[in-house]
């Protein structure tokens, strides 16, 4: 990763962008984090009154860690999810076009034989089990990383602003645990929580799966590369690589729950000016989730109760800033409406 | 208001969207509060999948207590809003646009002359001064809230499901924290907040004005209806009226900050069953508004530091309602999808 260079906000657009909002016809912050999140999009994309022009990413991976019984789903409803995004019908893909936003779904490593299905391809394999040796080889990790940063690439020349990342992965919240684990020194007890369904009894199973991994590999790990690949997934690494893309091609990155943020967090690690492009899309009730948005001092935007992934929660968030680059480029000024300002 | 009669809402509706929210192709209850909202706006409606067809309404008016100096903005201001708002312009009208809503403004009693803009007229003048003698008679605020019920049933006739209720109206935060003082019995030091921009300074005299007149008037108050001439404001019993109406017409009413709040649930007062056809748009940093929202018993959707008025929170509200209808429309079942239920 020595190749990597975020590009850092543009200061003088997001001072222009709050110059502009204090000329709008409103007191000055009475719009809250709508006026906050103009004045981020346009220090991310250069421009004083920017535009959202979002590409959703849905990344997924089959885990051999779901043997473990680690969730409440088949390992093959994976791959039939993602060919409900593909067709239309995943709350990710209604949400997306609800948004205006292009939905793409990246091939990190799923079971099942997706040929016939319109995603980019890795030709990663599914992780192995964690509990009992490494999820993934070092190489597999750069790799994934690589076609996360390229799909970044190829959404900025397409004149992309903004990426939603999120994830498709039975047992997933497994991983991205350990990770948050791992990263954050949180206890497995305290942060595993009930991913899309688990009872109080698998809760605790599940954080017993985690402790058991992070005291097989935890002592090998030196650096955030190796973490996803001893604790992670193909669609974790992948997202990770997307988030540092976002930031090396000048777009925001807009994270989705635990399995996302954790893939942003270890991102920043590898590259801490990212964390100025990433937007905290909401909170899920993933008790790991909220450490990790902590750690990296975002605020969530929305806190509806979330937990299903798919990039879901981003998406919902893409809502709320479009509605703050609507307000930003269309409001009239206090000179243009001719409104006394007291 | 004896011929007020509240529709309750479909349980059958509520029902059969409760079922169809499980079979949709995600962990029961993944999509949280999006789950919510659906299930809520089809009882609301009576459609087991609704659809968001919304109005927004700004009621606007002035107010003789703004000679207190309780407000950071002068009193022409009103008017000037009103017609930014027709031009589109204003906050509200840029959000009106970006959720596909018709904005509406009614002049509930706007000192300059409004003729020529394209409002709902009540014929109501401004507000006298509340920290003297009552802010309006008892005649006008029927007449106003008469408007607001005629408004909401126009709306319904047309089509619409969800009205968003908002205003505009200088220093009219000063009489919506009188009427949270005397619904609730909460002290006006406690409950006074910043308005648009009121200092520390401000908000104590804000208190003070509101104090003053609670001695004064409350003595004489016996019911509702007397609150709002007494402490009232002609917008303030619009939006009382206007959410009488949703209830009266079978439509859902999305409460923005806390003027609409406190007219809200003055309605309630007056008609408890309206309570289960609000939704609190969003939490505004106003105290009194989080203490009338408890008191209602509803919990906020957004939280973003928003404190315009102009229904801009209730605006920015519908998008995340519209998001809701959306999955719950678009999305496939576990059965069209073809995907493992385990």
């Amino acid at each position: 990763m020595t190749d990597l260079h975020i590009r850092p906000l543009d200061g003088a657009a997001g001072a222009a962008a709050a110059a502009r909002q204090g000329q709008l016809v409103k007191p000055p912050g009475s719009l809250g984090r709508l006026e906050e999140l103009a004045i981020w999009l346009a220090g991310v994309t250069g421009a004083e009154r920017p535009q959202v022009r979002a590409q959703v990413v849905v990344a997924a991976a089959d885990h051999g860690v779901a043997a473990e019984g680690v969730s409440a789903y088949p390992a093959e409803v994976t791959a039939q999810m993602v060919a409900t995004f593909l067709a239309g019908g995943g709350a990710v893909s209604v949400l997306a076009r609800a948004v205006g936003a292009r939905l793409v779904c990246v091939d990190a490593g799923v079971r099942a034989d997706t040929t016939g299905l319109d995603v980019i391809r890795t030709g990663l394999r599914p992780s192995a089990n964690l509990a009992t040796g490494p999820a993934l080889a070092r190489a597999d990790v750069l790799t994934a990383m690589t076609a996360g940063r390229e799909v970044a690439r190829a959404a900025a020349a397409a004149g992309v602003t903004v990426l939603a990342g999120g994830e498709m992965g039975i047992g997933n919240t497994t991983p991205a645990t350990c990770l948050a684990c791992w990263l954050t020194g949180g206890e497995p007890a305290a942060l595993a929580g009930p991913g899309t369904g688990l009872d109080a009894a698998g809760i605790a199973h599940k954080a017993a799966v985690v402790a058991r991994a992070l005291d097989l590999h935890a002592p090998a790990i030196a650096d955030p590369v190796d973490a996803l690949a001893r604790l992670g997934g193909g669609e974790i690494a992948v997202l990770c690589g997307l988030a540092l893309g976002a930031g090396e091609h000048g777009l925001g990155y807009v994270c989705d729950g635990l399995i996302a943020t954790v893939a942003a967090a270890l991102a920043v690690e590898l590259a801490p000016a990212l964390r100025d492009r990433l937007l905290a899309g909401h909170l899920s009730p993933e008790p790991a989730h909220d450490v990790l948005l902590r750690r990296l001092g975002l605020r969530p935007l929305l806190d509806l109760g979330m937990r299903l992934g798919e990039a879901s929660g981003a998406v919902a968030a893409l809502a709320v800033l479009g509605l703050a680059a609507a307000t930003h480029d269309g409001m009239h000024t206090f000179a243009e409406a001719g409104v006394s300002t007291g």
